[in-house]
This record gives structure tokens, sequence and C-alpha cells, in this order.
């Protein structure tokens, strides 16, 4: 049995008036900026600084003067020992490669080093300094983009709240779209409509936003939901919007008839505001202040660089064209996922939706589909446009068709009147719809099987589109099961293409390919593949059927599964490797093993998660696709996973 | 090149009066009764016969007897040939060792056999046959197991339509639960339970139905719904009471509202009387006269011969004294599931469940939890007397709160008047449990980790029944996706236990064990395993999860599925093997490679399903459990199973 015993100097700072003892970053931590940052006190200790009982002083004659402060800075009241910390400074960065937290010690005039570590700071000072590094030399960009969390880049994107200002917290909900966003309440999508047209802002407050909120979450600053979770509809659209998002709030109760929302044993109303930080997923009472992002040019270096590196691609959810303009700027290499579903809201269309709905035959569906077609066509031809040659991924009708229809009786009477049909038949068809479970039911590749015409007219949209542009657009079926409901469908997109080649006279290149999103297509993905050009997987609904979860009402019950430690994390914001996983590494191995250049790519929420993506890296995928505003995290993720490839390692490179 | 020519003696039937023809089954195909059953004509040909321009005459004496036929019978009219035929009837059954469908001539007094080949017979037949040619020594047992269809069995437990009735098909649906049944129409379980009580014969019609119409399904001779696949509430429940159903009927729309059931164009309302054949799926107008079904002493014969060839045991689904005595008169082995929830219907019942809902905290929840604690018990106790030591799985508590809450707005207020709260609470609070996919929501084991108390007050009631009775019970915990969720409540169970035995002293022992429903749950069989004595595939919940389709809304699409090839057959009747399959070989294995004695079921609705036992079979799970009526039929596949794996056949073995 030994002791070992560690021999130390020790050295005072509190010894007289060329004393003294700080504390410094070796750059400014919250921007970056390459300058000396601290604060000393002469004739101290280390816990005189941390105690707070006398005021500090600043170490540079520059932060002096920012801050105002009378007191002389170190690099005047004590320059020699100044001169030595800054020698220090240098070396210390040169030796660890990073910026330093350092404290340091004045013993009659003599500089000690007391300690050093890598310096804590925020995303901005962590790409600022990451870029700057390079730039002197020290480190070189791989090792820049393995230093900068794709996480924090959110911070980048979006506002956030003064960290200052005060809280009143009154509920919290999840993380679902970041940004923050103050307004006053209002319960409906029409009001936040009128509001936003009065240059008013507000915040969209809903049990759950269906498709027919969508012009009041693109009117409103922000949505609070109080159910749903992080791939709820509310999230995922104002993800795809940019607009904060708090989802699944399950503490706040909201009672739309009487028009008040319930909150921390408080009653708000549409005159009161709010604040929401879709970031955290805080809300809180009353106006609070936010700071706006400041995009510098040492971002697009370190994108450009995390670009050189990557092997994943990575492409955008999109489906109008600001969405595909905000995914080009934002650096997507293609659309992954274009719903076509979140076309048909506008109020023109919808009434022609409706009538498709409501028609008794064959005939009447036709009908109506035609007055569809062309607003289809031209919002194929704008995306293929904006997107200039870049593949785009257009997935075929989805939701069940109720999702169309009105819902409660006042609704469907309006509707009844405003489409001139009769309420009691709106009502009988709308009650033949209802679905107990409509996540499982007839959606998807289900209704291009029973009504093969709405199909059709979209393949016919497509490719008239694509000869209108040349563009080359891979379609996607979604939900399939088996291989038979893939053959099928695509039976029906080849004629359709062979008849508008026919009509247009143009040479019409395309690809037809599938979601896997359910358990079974990733075990029958060899069967699938023989009709399926490319696989893209929905790991939304894959996660949902997996689990047996349905994002919509896990709020209930996926907290108390986080906070006791029976899942690690929330399976629709990473993905669960071990399960869901487990289904995708199956697919893409059958479905390559049947057919070898089989196109793989996922498009559900996590395509932009950096622990997804590396995971998406790992087994061989050839792109993600994400939100607009991901796009950015998904490249630094896609890149960081290639790297940590090259050195073998788990990310570690330094 | 060569031809090749049969050359065959010409006979004559048609030569004059001592020529004839016939047909004859050599026993009677409708019951199976040894004797000659035919007819013949006197000089004529086989066309004649056919056509029915000639009435035929019958060949035996007893036969004409019991016709009332004046014509005289082959017996005395030619009884040299007759005798030879019926020389000739043992010889071919003896050299086919089957009841033979024959064609005869006679020429001028001889007898000329044309044709032969084993006859079409009924379900009564097959098994009267099988059984007596094993009496006469001609097949073995294990041949006569093999020759009985099990889907057949079902024709034998159940009431048929009388064949020569007048149908008039209003519509289709789905063969939910055999037997046939007429009555009068009513929408609600209320007016089926009053009709009942003045001796009224009545068909519950429902668009669906719910655990609060139990009352009424049990009243109703047979229910239709216009929603729901095979395995809906209303197919599952009727099942289990052996009340016919036909689900899914989506041609009929039922309008509560205006009291109105349309179907076929036509409008029925509670004046009206329909029949519905649950071996079929047709929904019939009127009343039609039905056959009750007959059991011979020949069913328990085969049975026997059954339990002595299969390997695979057989358990019913069965919750009340009442079922768990059918399924013991059928047969079963032990009670492979019973499904807790139905036991909380009863009025008195529902009443302490919804203040448990309704409660604030815990503690209101157990006060409202220790209503039912002592029925709960006597619920165990009984069930655990009547199958006296076979073994009970006990599932806890599976689907969502909301449905023990009402529905409308009517109701709502029936509810809180009755259970003396507040309406706007009641109101409130069904608001927040309701679920956009209640099948994907806060359910099953969910419950168990939010609430633990709930499962505690059932593991309490199980184990105070246990220490009553003396029975070991088998605890079944449902909708598992991780190790961990079973973990925890293992430990509720086991800490209610230790409880428990300290309380009466008595030495209680038990399993714990899980559903394998959700995909995930069957990928990490191995993780779950080391917390799980036992498995029980939840086949229905795997199948709608793994194809992400809900049982209750798949009417809309599953028909066209079916017919136009895209399906081979209803998942939800037949085990998918390609997919859930899989899914099911895949957990067998993992969960058998982590625990080697981990014990393997089945209790979905598959249980019944001869293919689907073929498989259990053959990838070697040690039970399959199902709704009592169905227990003869898995027995006699489960002994086809074992018998064609004896002769590494396909079945075939004879």
């Amino acid at each position: 049995w030994g002791t070992g015993v560690n021999v130390q100097a020790m050295v005072f700072g509190n010894m007289g008036g060329d004393c003294a003892t700080g504390v410094a970053f070796t750059r400014n931590p919250s921007t970056g900026e390459n300058a000396l940052y601290g604060e000393y006190l002469v004739n101290a200790q280390g816990e005189d600084v941390v105690a707070g009982i006398r005021t500090p002083q600043s170490l540079t004659a520059a932060e002096a003067e920012a801050r105002g402060s009378s007191l002389p800075p170190m690099e005047r009241a004590m320059p020699e020992a100044f001169s030595r910390l800054m020698e220090m400074r240098d070396r210390l960065e040169r030796h660890f490669r990073d910026m330093q937290d350092i404290e340091f010690t004045v013993e009659t005039g003599r500089l000690w080093m007391l300690q050093t570590r890598s310096g804590k700071r925020t995303a901005q000072a962590a790409l600022q300094i990451a870029v700057d590094l390079v730039e002197e030399g020290t480190i070189g960009p791989e090792e820049a983009v393995m230093r900068v969390e794709p996480q924090a880049l959110e911070q980048l994107l979006h506002p956030t709240l003064d960290p200052d200002a005060e809280r009143d917290v009154i509920a919290r909900g999840l993380p679902a779209s970041p940004g923050a966003a103050s307004g006053r309440i209002v319960f409906t999508a029409d009001a936040a409509e009128q509001a936003a047209a009065n240059g008013e802002a507000v915040i969209l407050v809903r049990s759950e936003t269906s498709p027919e909120d969508i012009h009041g979450m693109h009117a409103a600053r922000g949505i609070l939901t109080s159910r749903g979770g992080m791939t709820s509809h509310a999230a995922v659209v104002a993800r795809g919007m940019g607009r904060a998002c708090v989802s699944g709030a399950g503490a706040v109760r909201i009672d739309v008839e009487d028009g008040v929302m319930l909150a921390d044993g408080r009653t708000f109303t549409t005159e009161d505001r709010i604040t929401i930080d879709g970031g955290t997923g805080e809300v809180m009472a009353g106006e609070i202040a936010t700071i706006q992002p400041e995009v510098t040019g040492g971002f697009a270096r370190l994108m450009e660089w995390a670009d050189g590196a990557r092997r994943l691609g990575v492409r955008a959810n999109a489906e109008t064209p600001r969405d595909a303009e905000a995914a080009r700027a934002f650096g997507a290499e293609g659309i992954g996922l274009c719903r076509t579903e979140h076309m048909f809201f506008d109020t023109d269309r919808i009434l022609a939706m409706r009538e498709m709905i409501l028609a008794d035959d064959e005939a009447g569906r036709r009908a109506a589909l035609a007055k569809l077609l062309p607003m289809q066509r031209q919002d194929f031809a704008d995306l293929f446009r904006i997107m200039d040659g870049l593949p785009v991924t257009i997935r075929l009708l989805d939701p069940p068709l109720h999702e169309f229809l009105p819902r409660t009786e006042e609704e469907t009477a309006e509707v009844a009147e405003a489409a001139g049909v009769d309420a009691v038949k709106l009502r009988r068809r709308a009650l033949r719809l209802e679905e107990a479970n409509p996540m499982l039911g007839h959606r998807g590749c289900r209704l291009g099987i029973t009504w093969p015409e709405i199909y059709e007219m979209q393949a016919r949209a497509i490719f008239e589109a694509a000869a209108e542009t040349g563009a080359e657009p891979e379609i996607m079926v979604p939900l399939v099961a088996a291989g038979s409901e893939l053959e099928r469908i695509k039976a029906v997109i080849d004629r359709t293409a062979a008849v508008v080649a026919e009509e247009t006279g143009a040479a019409l290149a395309w690809s037809t390919g599938t979601m896997i999103e359910l358990p079974r297509a990733a075990l029958r993905a060899a069967e699938i593949a023989a009709a399926a050009e490319f696989f893209s997987f929905g790991t939304n609904d894959l996660t949902q059927t997996a689990f047996g979860i349905s994002r919509d009402d896990a709020g209930s019950f996926l907290g108390a599964y986080r906070d006791s430690g029976i899942l690690a994390n929330d399976p629709f914001e990473t993905l669960d490797i071990e399960g869901v996983g487990e289904l995708v590494r199956i697919a893409a191995e059958r479905g390559r093993a049947a057919r070898p250049d089989l196109k793989l790519g996922i498009c559900g929420e996590h395509g932009g998660d950096p622990a997804s993506v590396a995971f998406c890296h790992e087994i061989g995928l050839d792109y993600v696709s994400c939100s607009a505003y991901r796009v950015p995290i998904a490249r630094l993720a896609a890149a960081q996973a290639a790297l940590a490839e090259k050195v073998g390692g788990e990310g570690v490179l330094v």
C-alpha cells in the first residue's frame, strides 16, 4: 500500500496591491471574438471573484471601455502581468488548439496559472472560434467541422428569448419548432388570419391543429398545442414554415366553447398575451423580449467544409414555392418529400376536393379531379423550376379523405351551404368516412387502389409539369405494406406517363419508389424493391407503428416515460436505433439485395436529428431529408458522421 | 408422332325395361349414415337423370319409404343388379378407403360401373363417415382426424339457414361469428335488452359496438355492424359469446338520429325483421328458417383422437364464468386470455371505474379502486374455481380509459347526474382523454406505468383470489414495447404478491409474462424475455401495427384488396405468415434464446384459424388460445398439423 502526494506551490493573490486573481476566456465565449475576455480583482483570492462581494474589474482596456467601467483594467493596472497573460493565452491556445477558460493569480507582480480547460461557449461563438482557428492555422477544416454541435446551429437560425428577461412560466410542452415568439392568444385559424391582416402579433392556441388551420399557422407568430408530439401536425408544419411551436403542453387545457385557456391554475382569454419558446418548450405569460440571430460569414465557411466532408446527401421536405426557396437557401440538394395533400387546402381547391369526395361515382370524381388538375400541374411546375434540375420526390395523396371534410355540425352546415350540397348528404358521407384510428385507416396507397383516378390525376399533373419544364420527377407511393400494392399503382403511373408522352411529344424520364413506413413493408422489402427504384424511410409512421404509439396521443404518457427513464429519448425526436432502426436496417439490406442500385433515403423528422443522421450514414443510406430549417444541421451532422468514420472513432477527433 | 387411343366398352341403359342408369353415394352425404343413397331411372341414359325431365326413383326400399315414393326402388325392381351394386359399394369403399360418389348403368340386367370418386359431403357427414370408417376398421384414427376440415366443425356447433328457404339478400359483410339468427331490428343495447326481457328476438344493428353495448349483445340473437373487421369489438365479443355476427357490412348505413337503416336502396326501421348469417356474412330482409345443429357421439370420438395426435395445447379466451364453462365444455385446457376490462362494464362497476378516472389525485383513484377490488377478487376466484387447476392467464387492464366514459353530450349529462358529478368537469376530463388514434394511445402497460395503482389493485385481486383457491395465475402485461416497461410493472406485481402473502399467510405461486403485440416488442424479444416467463402473441394488434391497418376501419378497403387479389386473405382472419408471421418467428427465436424455458402462446383471433394454428405448430409454440366456440377447430387443426409433420408432407395423408 502506498500513498500518492501532490506537492504544489501555493501562491497568494491577496498579499497587497501588486497581487490579484482572475478568470479569463481566451476568446469571447458569447460572440467568439478573438479577444481576451474576463475579470480580475486586486488583492484577492479566487473565492472573492466568485463570491461577488466586490465588483471585479475588466482585463482589457477595450472591455473596460465597452462596459463603461471606471475601474482600471488589468491591461493598465498591471501591464507586465497582463502582457505575460497574453503570452500564456497564445501558448495555451496553440497547445490545446482551442479556446481556453483559465484561472490565474498574480503574486507580487508575477503571473501564476492555476487552471486551464476548454471553455464553454454559445453556438455563435463555437462557430466563430472554429472558423477563426482554421484561418489562424491552428486546426484544419475537418477539425472545425467536428467542433460545432449540429443541434446548436438551431440557435443561429431563429430568434431566442433575452436570457436576462424575467419569465413567468405557466406551462411546459415539447420544443416542437425552434424560435421564440410573443403575441395575443387566438383560438382559431381565422382569428389568427384577421389579426395578422391588422398587423397584430398572435399566438395560435389549439388542442391540436389540422390541415385546415394552415392559413392561421402562417399568419401566427407561433403555435401552441395542448396535444400532439414532436411530429404532430402542428410540429411538422411549424418546422416546415420556420414558425415557433410548442406542442403537447398537456397541462394547458383549452375550452374553445368558453373561449378560455387554463394553465397553471390561471385563466387566459383572447385579451391576454403569451410567449412561447419553441427551443425549450416553455410557455410564459405576457410578452418577453427576444434576440434576433446573427448569421455570420463563418457559417457559410463551416457549411462549405462540412459539405466537403460528408457522404450523405441532404434534401428538404418542402411543398410550397416558399418552402422550396428556403430549402435551396439552406443548401438542400433536392426535395426529399413534397406532401401533395398540403396543396389541396386553399379555399378554391378544397371545394373541388370536397366535390370529389361527395361524388356518387367515378364520373363525378373525375369531373372534380379535372378541376384540380391544372392547379396541381402549376404546383409541380413551380417546384421543378425553383429546384432547377435538383431531384424532387413527390408523394402522392396520403391522408384519409375525411381530413378534407368539416368536423362539427356547424362547419358541416356552413360547408354544405357554401358548396350548395345537401347537409344531410354531407353529414352521412362524413359519417361513413369517419374512422376510429385514422392513422391506420383508409389512407396512403389504399386511396390510390380504391380510387385510382385520384393518383391518375396526380401522375398526370406531375408528368405534364415535367414535360413543360424538363424535370425528372421521383414519384413516391405512400403506406405500402405489400409489393402487390406498389405494382398496382406503378401500372397506373406508367400508363399515365405513356398517355402524357403521347399527347405532349415529350421524352419523359422519372422514377417510381415508395415510402417504407410500415413494419411489414420493412420485412417485405425484397418483394417491394421489385417495383421500386427508391425507398424513402418514413420514420415518423414507422416509429408510430413499430411502437404502437400515436404521435398525436403520446403526450399523455411519453413525458412520464422519459422522466422515469423507461425510454432514453423521445423516439419521435431521435430514431430508436434498437427497434425502429433494426427495421430500417433490414429493409435497406433486403431492398439492396433485391435491387443493388436501389436509392435509399429518409424523410421522417429524424432526417434533421444529428444522432439519427449518424445512423443513416452508418447503414449507408444515400440521403436524408428534413424540414428546410434543419438542413444546415443535417449537413453538419452528416459531415461529422463521415469524419468520425474516417478516424474509426466515436466522433472524438482532437 | 403417335396417337393414344382408349378403347372402352359402350353400355346402354336405354335398351328396355331391364336397363337403367343411376348415381349413388355409398353413404348418405348429408348425415353420413352408413346406407346407400341415390337415384336411378329405368330405360334411360345418364343425361336423363341429370336433365330432370323424368322423376328418378330411389335405390333402396328404405329410402323410397322415407320419401313416400310410390315408384319401385331398384332394390325391388332389379334385385340382382342391386345386390351387385351393394357388393361394388363395399369393394370400392374398401379399395378407396372412403365414401364414394358413383355412376352406374344396368344393361339388360347386368351392372356396369361408369365412374367412382370420393363424394362431397356436409361437415356432419364428413365427421360421421370418418368415425364409422375407423370403427369398421377401414382407416385408422389418425387418418380419420385428417379427413375432417377443421373449419367445417363450425357448422356442427351453430344453427344454419335452411338451404331451401328463399333469401332476400340486402347486404354482405364479414362472416364475423358463425350461426344464423333472425329478429326485429334494434339500434341500441338498451332496446335489445328490453325486447329480450319481453321474450322478443332482436338483431342489434350498430355502426360499431363498444364495451358499453355488451348487455345488448348478450340480449340480442345476432349482431350486425356496418363497420369493423373480423376482429372488431363486435366480432370478438360475439364469437366469445357464441352469438351470430356480421360485421363491416359497409353498404349498410345506419342513421341513429332518424332511426333508420339503409341497405340495398331500401329503408328499414325498428318495425322490420332481418336475418343474418354469421357463417357467410349475408344480411337478409325478413325472417328465414334455421336448422339447429346436431352434435353426435362421433364428434367426441374424433376430438379424442385429435387430442391424442396434437402437440400444441389449446386454451380459450374467456372472462366470465359462462365463458369459462363453455371453454371447458369445448375441451379447452386452460384460459389463455382473460380480458379484465370486460369485467368493469357492469352497472355498479362502471360507476366506480368512472369515479377512479375522474379522481383528481392518487388518493381519489385509490378510494375508487378499493370499491372495485372485492368485485375483481370475486371474478378471479370464480374463474379459478371453474378452471380447477388449469392455467388461467389474466391480462391486466388494456383499453384507454376514455372507453369507460360516456361519448355524446346527452350521455355525459346523464352520467354526470347519475354519478353526482359536475357535467363540465366530466366533459373536460373526457376531452382531455380523447384520442386521435386510441388503438395507438394511452393504453395497455402505459396505463400501468402512469397510474400504477390500477395494476396494483388488479394484482391484489388476483393474488387474494389465488390465496383463497390455491390457483397459480399467469399475469400478463399488455402492449409492452420495451423490456424496461415490463420490469417496471413486474416490480409492482412482485411487491403486491409479497404484501398479500404476508397478509394471508398463503404460499403464492404465479408467473408474469407479456403480450407480444407490437413490432418493436417482437424485435426486442430477448430484452423483454429477461423479465417475462411467457409470451403470448397478440396477433390482432400485431397485425394492425405491422400492416398499419386498423381492424375497425379496414372495412372500407380490405374487401377491395381481397377481391382484386392484392391480399390473398384477410390478415385478421388468417395470420399473414410472410410479414406478421416473421415477427412472431423472430420473437419466438430471440425470446427462447434469451430464456430457454420461455412459454409461448398465441391469443389473437388467429388462434382459432386452422392455417394459423398450423403455423403456430410449425414454429414450436406451446399453445394457441381462441374463443371457446373455436376450441374444437383449434384442437383438430393442431392434430392435423402434428400428423402432417409426422409424415413430412403438406397435410396429404391418404
